[in-house]
């Protein structure tokens, strides 16, 4: 197991890390940050008080989002690997989003910080699949899957 | 063919009109406004310069939020028309998100007004299938397909 102090996020190159969910260079956005943990990529994360659905309860777009953003960095990590590297040795390679599948699986308590989980089931050196859980309090409330595609030559 | 003036949002009841993606009670979020047009639903959404992905597209969390809240839109209005009424003869009936699919077809420039498009495919008393499109620029680059449900106990 390894746990680098730095996050996947902000190992993209400087010219890639505007996202709004995990650019950190959107001051406006979420900022997640996702680390490697073994096979695992793993990132917290506390919805602030607004991003709420119904009264009580995370947004689901929100959730949506984290999936999507922390699936990409999820993604970045196991290509590194499959590369003989690993993540944080250079520049992370950067993968979006061709596909998201959400499944909500109970509501998701607002005013908690929340674990999100990644890991890839299934890659190839342009596309990953990565399997993603969101828990609250212990409890995992949404269940993603999302195809991730390095980033195409009509978005360059 | 109808378009009343007042967005299918206006019509959520106050106690579950805060969502962060359509709730006209919150003043932080996107206040997405839905209509409707015949058998559809439409909504137009502007995304801000920071809801970004890779530079010149728009964040895919922003689309997949757009495709949730305007999916409960649609299922509402065809609810009303099921149970013999008109969108905005009552309340809105208020759904929530049980699983959520979105295909990112090809980037979507930022920068231009998105149409979001939304028509039930099936239905049941509780439960709605919504297929969504998002055009920009009159080209679809997002379709979605949405499975909404009434508001469960555990939420109110």
């Amino acid at each position: 197991m390894r746990t680098p102090n730095r996050s996947i996020q902000e190992l993209y190159p400087d010219d890639v890390a505007h996202c709004f969910g995990c650019g950190r260079h959107n001051p406006f956005g979420h900022q997640l940050k996702s680390f490697s943990e073994g096979d695992e990529v793993v990132a917290h994360y506390t919805p602030a008080a607004q991003q709420i659905s119904i009264p009580g309860f995370v947004y689901g777009g929100l959730l949506a989002s984290l999936a999507d953003c922390h699936a990409m960095a999820t993604a970045a990590a196991a290509a590194e690997v499959a590369a003989g590297r690993r993540i944080g040795d250079g520049p992370a390679p950067r993968f979006v989003t061709a596909a998201l599948r959400v499944d909500y699986l109970k509501p998701t308590p607002l005013g908690v910080e929340l674990e999100v989980r990644g890991h890839v089931t299934k890659r190839s050196d342009r596309k990953a699949v990565v399997a993603i859980t969101i828990a609250a309090a212990g409890t995992i409330t949404v269940r993603a899957e999302v195809v991730a595609v390095r980033v195409p030559k009509s978005m360059e």
